[in-house]
């Protein structure tokens, strides 16, 4: 349990700078992304080096006390929710970049180390780390590593797991493991690809081998406005049907449109029912060519006018908008829940069609800003958590979109995993047999779920009963 | 265990025809590709179905009886030997290609279906598998599964775990799984990516839910040949290092040369020291400027000469030799044994060395054929398997090689698999807490090992001992 033996023992070990014990200190560990749930841990500790989180969970082994590691605490999933009676362990000072080896394309990073900061290490250099979420100005590898993220440019190069190639694990049981290795495809099984996107139930990730990409020697970044979400949707499919596969394809509705305009002035036109972002990249002399087929099914779809980036400075400038747009929607509504479902591409315009009407039906405006290359939606409801009634029809609406994404072929989370938000809708996409097994892996490296307890799972595997949202909580 | 009761019990369930049960139909069961190690199973059975298998590896739990899954019985790491009392079920006759949607870029399959078989079926509407093992037009998707193979052209497009989206798997328990989905990363662990390399450890694949890959606008391949295999991996690193990824990257030495123009007659040089075969593919225009970067790259490195494939033709049987060149060093040898190391990049020239240095000593000719992109190495130990003494300097070199793989910062497998081969390095490789967690996560599936018992690990967790090789059995 947790007393202040505890925290003197914590204190003995990390020194009193590195373990925060106060309510005034701990109010911002409350919650993460997900601001719909809301508790305080008991205690946060600050670890900087692997040896001092495998003290720590020794330690919190002894006592019994479960734990819940947290990075930058950008889960939009409620990831780094902590449960009564909780220690969470903050990665955040653990952001050394340990070592860069630019000939075989490799660094060895810290978990706490953000994102981006890697990419602008390496970027004299010509290099970059290429999963790049839109929170990757904060967020940290080891969560990345802990949600699988993706990003616009996933679409192309792919998501966390294809870019780590080995691990150094913390165990429950405080045991340290190196797990993968510096080496492609390791003999044994792959429990480097297991780990990435358990969310934190396995083990603490301390460090993380991940590959760097070669900057494109080119790109070329288009605007492309539409009258509707639907025309914008089709060209999706028309894009790939192709063959061409963009380095990135996003897509923002008007909702957004309007939010984004408002907070960066980048000119996007007010009017438009919707936009795509598509970036092709690679070597100079095919872009050309590759452009004109891309253009060609803009027209072709109905797009109203095509914009190409000037130059990096106007290409940095839409990204930025992107990437930002989360953040800019908080101008339209007091809050808003950011769903995650995945849906076949060619299912696009279904699911869209159905958001709509969701919305419509429950009284909710629904914004949409999503990785339409992966047919990965990100529909926001946008509320006021102030009034309990509206939380309720943002969560039944919630519900019934991710019941949608299941009915038409796809799936519950594209990239941010199932945290505390979606643990009741696992059985919907997994037979009982099937999840039995993923618990059973959990079982081996969690028996006791003191780990990072009550996430994934929808039968009650925790230490304690999560509670309700506390929906009158102001942001 | 294996009775006259068992063997009618599966006639029962399958029919006379496929349960085989007399010497004369076991022999080719007795080994795979690795025939240094041979062992008659006492049964094979042949399913058609996932709920036969379901119905075979329940009737086997009943009585205790192990089974070892069998592809086309290609491994080179001995991944189907059978020890004494073992049952092999072979998915061969699970050949049936079940679903292919073109438009979400996807193809249900089941195990046993041909890798190059997927790829010819969809064929004509301009999509292919991606992985391409050497033996693909034998081995099956299964087995690619169980070993998570790759081939030449993984170096741009990723080996087997990135083109299979779910897995149907029969537990060793009976029990009926499905893992993953048609969509791209689920929720919940990873389990299609933790079965994806187990070598059929951890249960029985029967079907798989694979992405299919756009076959590329255009291609240039070249054939780039060397005075010497240190300019040829020199050049390697060369062509990497300027941010070039081509489709494939493949090396042959000077054995190699000889032994593949005795049987193709491509017209490859028979006084060279190496050949690259570079293949780039991409949009038709950016070829060229591409194409020019890599011939600069075979110049600096001493290229003496640079031929490209005129046409389809030539480039495919280009391919067709590359692909064939393990067959055609049998000319060679009455035996060899294909190893199978990886080491970065930018060691390839010392492990090159290290190789010719070892076989000097050992007095074994070593021919080399390998995917240089990857760093992924295939020497091959020339020899007479009718001479133990000559085994036995085969087994020291290539531990050697393996050991020298480990030293540079490599690894002792880049495809083939651990299997019974190499069981005794992984300590090498592994601490003993990291091979741990592998064994824990092993007896979640399987906890009394009699699902291909004898593989992977170095402790004795088979049901049975293995025996040494019969090093003077003929092939």
């Amino acid at each position: 349990m947790i007393d202040s033996e505890l925290v003197k023992r914590m204190r003995a070990l990390l020194g009193t700078e590195r373990v925060l014990a106060s309510p005034e200190e701990l109010l911002v560990y409350e919650c993460d992304g997900l601001t719909l749930y809301r508790n305080q841990p008991e205690l946060v500790v600050l670890p900087e080096t692997t040896e001092e989180v495998a003290s720590i969970v020794r330690l919190l082994k002894d006592r019994g006390v479960p734990f819940v590691p947290r990075g930058a605490g950008t889960s939009l999933s409620g990831g780094t929710f902590s449960e009564p009676g909780v220690v969470q362990i903050s990665l955040a000072r653990m952001r050394r970049i340990l070592r860069v080896d630019l000939r075989n394309r490799r660094a060895v990073v810290q978990a706490g180390v953000v994102n981006l900061h890697l990419s602008q290490a390496v970027e004299q250099q010509g290099y970059h780390y290429a999963p790049d979420p839109s929170s990757q100005g904060a967020c940290t590898i080891g969560g990345n590593v802990a949600e699988n993220s993706g990003g616009p440019h996933t679409l192309k190069y792919g998501v966390t797991v294809n870019h780590v190639l080995g691990l150094k694990v913390v165990l429950p049981s405080g045991e340290v493991v190196e797990l993968g290795g510096p080496q492609e495809d390791p003999p044994g099984y792959d429990l480097v690809g297991l780990i990435t996107g358990s969310e934190g139930t396995l083990g603490i990730v301390t460090e993380a081998t991940v590959r760097l990409t070669r900057n494109p020697q080119a790109w070329k970044t288009y605007l492309a406005v539409f009258e509707s979400v639907e025309d914008a949707t089709r060209c999706v499919s028309g894009i790939i049907s192709r063959g061409i596969i963009p380095a990135a394809l996003e897509m923002m509705d008007h909702l957004v449109i309007q939010a984004v305009e408002a907070a960066f002035r980048f000119g996007f036109p007010l009017d438009a029912g919707a936009v795509l972002i598509v970036e092709l990249d690679g070597p100079a002399e095919g872009l050309p060519e590759e452009g004109e087929r891309v253009e060609a099914v803009f027209r072709e779809h109905g797009a109203r006018e095509v914009r190409t980036a000037r130059d990096a400075r106007e290409r940095a400038k839409l990204w930025a908008s992107r990437k930002k747009a989360f953040g800019a929607v908080g101008r339209l509504s007091p809050s808003y829940v950011t769903q995650d479902g995945v849906v076949p591409r060619s299912r696009l315009p279904e699911i869209m069609a159905r958001a709509e009407e969701v919305g419509r039906r429950h009284g909710i405006r629904i914004a949409n800003v999503f990785h339409a290359g992966d047919g990965n939606i990100h529909p926001l409801l946008l509320y006021d958590e102030r009034d309990p009634e509206q939380v309720e029809r943002v969560l039944a609406a919630s519900d019934e979109l991710l019941e949608a994404c299941i009915e038409l072929g796809g799936a519950l989370t594209g990239e941010h995993g199932v945290g505390i938000e979606k643990k009741s809708h696992l059985g919907r996409l997994f037979s009982e047999d099937d999840l039995q097994v993923m618990l059973d892996v959990h079982d081996v490296f969690n028996p006791d779920s003191r780990c990072n307890p009550g996430k994934i799972f929808p039968s009650a595997r925790s230490c304690v009963e999560v509670r309700r949202p506390r929906a009158a909580a102001p942001a």
